[in-house]
């Protein structure tokens, strides 16, 4: 049953030269289109069967001038990504030979898809709901494994049922007051439904609110929890840095784009992904002792979840220490005394003064000694050491969780209401309210304008 | 008839996120390792057909994790592209997808493809020659519709059958001579046979050289003409620039990457593809007139196949324009004589003594008087004016300009032998090395060391 809608056309590879790039067509005449440009001797494509691939040529149809050598996978709806027909040209990588197989295509009766449209349709058509497209986009941008193992999940719709069986649980109460209500055989009926209304909101409310504790972690296993490493230069940041690169295996080194320029490093730490802010710049500064850019480290400080102060055990604590105690004191942090392999020359008992006891580690990054327990106690700090629990359902998107917390806020209404001893038809709006603000994450209650605006983040193509 | 090799993998689409990222798997073993890591009920792609598509899940058969949502194109030797088992799981694009997605199927059983190893597996399968190998990496890697028609028409085999008809020729050449060296019935046959070689050397010699002949051009068509637009601040550079760059329409906006801080931009007049140099520098220039890095302009100077000198005919020429004039002397060159809307005031007279009268023209950038003969003197200065001859074949690829000299030299020392009257035995050695070289450029007669070499320079997943 899906909606009409024209024939939309997009390169859905990555910009850039590779193997393979492809042009993707969805719509109803996707058959058509494809046939105009696709050339084999006499073969067309409509006669073929769906789920099937072609050797073939495009060729501009006015010109005959041939374009490229491809393969054209053919689809027909409705088992398709969009549910609607889908051809999908495999053309030679490169920006060119996609672009001019893409503009062939347009010339000949598809249009450019906006951003994130074929997913758009996906939605629309009533194959995937709001919350498992926008899965989609975060298995894209997924950049630690936990993230796009919590993507994946989401996109096989673990949170869609989590949150459709609260609605349903929600709507049978709801049917329950409309048959009180129309039926107030007994006296206690008033009683009987207010009753169950308070009862409900507040048993749908706890498991919404358990669902916002996985908020925190979500958001941390989504982005990776912003990591700093500070100190001194020589007291080992860089040998820190590689050995978490090293010996955790960096997942994705990314060179942010013309904005930044900072470079960005992903480690894992037992289960925990750190987002490592400015490797280059502890590189940077181990090496040009003189560019120790003190600036820079505040920019880090201001943008991490935690901070790795490290400090060389071998020489006593500098007043540059104690500044950088003092500027960490507000954040998550864990003190890592290192060089243990080398003779001390640090007051500990001074240090824990100053510093919460817990929060020391004492390493030698050169033997490798204590590095498990620093593993230990970053996991510790966020999840309680509790990490890896692989099928949780994590809430970790903004706009889930600002629903969520609109919806906790319908709930306390709700419970508010009835002990106010309001009427119980008002307090039913408060109650629908939660269950249309628990569809919006479904995308089963939701605006059009939302819609539009959700799915123009989508990268093209998509 | 397919040598056997292990079974490979590669990531195919370019990295970076996108809708779709493709893992391909190549080998005997193809199926047998995707059918580890895919799952849908009991599905197995080894029972499915050849050229079709399938939806499922790549999971990890250790762990049963789930790692992405894939549709997965099954294609059976000998129709593919390696002339091997292909399989092309489709992945949610993003960089972390496609190579989780990968590490998975490395560990079930492939290798690691080495970079153009897919192409070089097709070459050894004898899917395509060498040349056709090397246009696969022209396709990808082109940058104007010229340079990619080029490489499509070689893609096709254009250039290998005319090698292999010179090849033959020379062979049953050589043929014809050894029948005459075994069966010197008459007397004259020495004198006969030195002919036969003479006539033939010549005259494949000048089919070569008609070959070479279009390299000059091919090398523009492939690489677009080096093209630098010079001339003080506000003689209308950037106008010109932009008008090149709207009316002709831009082909490829290219930021090249880490190395190079320059935006190159390519254009096609009269068929001819200019490539832009440093436009960024001009925008600049104009903009900021105290930047007009004196060195930078030395610097695009220096890399221009073709410079467009542009004179604000409204003013009278300045020492610095007549020092333009002695830098770009050596150069092709065309002058531009700008805002003819405007009253003049250059000397014409002055300005013909000091540049070639010919290369002159005079524009209205504003008003678009004088474009055309702009572009016709273009085309003119690098194609006679005869451009856009769609199914010629050209010779763009500088190893194939190398072995095609050579092969003139060999050609010229059958016909030096001869006539300085050298045994026919030894004139046949360097016509055999004339057969040998051009076989070369089809890999007819090649070495394992050039092969390794030459795929080394392809794109990883090709």
């Amino acid at each position: 049953m899906a909606i009409e809608f024209d024939t939309i056309a997009a390169i859905s590879t990555p910009p850039g030269e590779g193997g393979i790039g492809i042009v993707r067509i969805s719509g109803d005449e996707a058959l058509d289109i494809a046939d105009r440009v696709y050339q084999l001797g006499n073969k067309t494509l409509k006669d073929q069967k769906t789920h099937t691939i072609h050797y073939g040529h495009i060729v501009n149809p006015k010109t005959e001038e041939q374009i490229d050598e491809v393969m054209v996978s053919i689809m027909r709806a409705p088992k398709t990504y969009t549910r609607e027909d889908v051809v999908e040209i495999n053309t030679h990588g490169g920006v060119l030979a996609v672009n001019q197989v893409l503009q062939t295509v347009l010339h000949n009766g598809a249009r450019l898809a906006e951003p994130g449209e074929f997913t758009k349709r996906a939605f629309l058509n009533g194959r995937i709901d709001l919350s498992q497209a926008e899965a989609v986009m975060d298995v894209i941008r997924a950049k630690t494994d936990k993230a796009m193992h919590m993507a994946v999940t989401q996109l096989d719709g673990n949170l869609s049922r989590l949150i459709r069986n609260l609605r349903q649980e929600i709507l049978n109460t709801l049917a329950q007051v409309e048959v009180n209500i129309d039926y107030p055989e007994y006296d206690d009926v008033e009683e009987m439904t207010s009753q169950l209304l308070v009862e409900k909101a507040k048993q749908v409310k706890e498991q919404v609110k358990e669902l916002l504790e996985t908020a925190s972690q979500g958001k941390i296993l989504r982005e990776g929890l912003a990591t700093a490493i500070i100190g001194r230069p020589n007291v080992g940041k860089s040998s820190l840095l590689n050995t978490l690169i090293k010996e955790e295996k960096a997942i994705v080194t990314e060179i942010a784009g013309t904005t930044r320029d900072v470079v960005e490093e992903y480690v894992s730490v037992k289960g925990v992904p750190l987002r490592l802010i400015d490797t280059a710049g502890i590189r940077e500064t181990e090496d040009i002792v003189e560019r120790i850019g003190v600036e820079r480290s505040r920019k880090a400080l201001a943008e991490a979840d935690l901070i790795l102060l490290v400090f060389n055990q071998n020489e006593a604590l500098t007043a540059e220490d104690k500044l950088l105690i003092q500027a960490t004191d507000e954040h998550h942090r864990i003190i890592i005394l290192n060089k243990m392999d080398l003779e001390n020359h640090l007051d500990l008992e001074e240090l824990k003064q100053l510093v919460n006891p817990e929060s020391i580690v004492p390493t030698s990054i050169v033997t490798q000694d204590g590095l498990n327990d620093l593993e230990a106690k970053i996991a510790d700090l966020f999840f309680s050491g509790k990490t890896g629990e692989r099928d949780a359902t994590y809430v970790s998107n903004i706009r889930h969780i600002a629903l969520l917390n609109e919806a906790v806020d319908a709930f306390d209404d709700v419970i508010e209401g009835i002990e106010t001893g309001m009427p119980v038809d008002l307090v039913q709006i408060d109650m629908t309210r939660a269950w249309d603000l628990l569809g919006e994450i479904t995308g089963d209650s939701v605006q059009d304008e939302l819609i539009t605006q959700l799915f123009s983040q989508f990268c093209l193509g998509k």
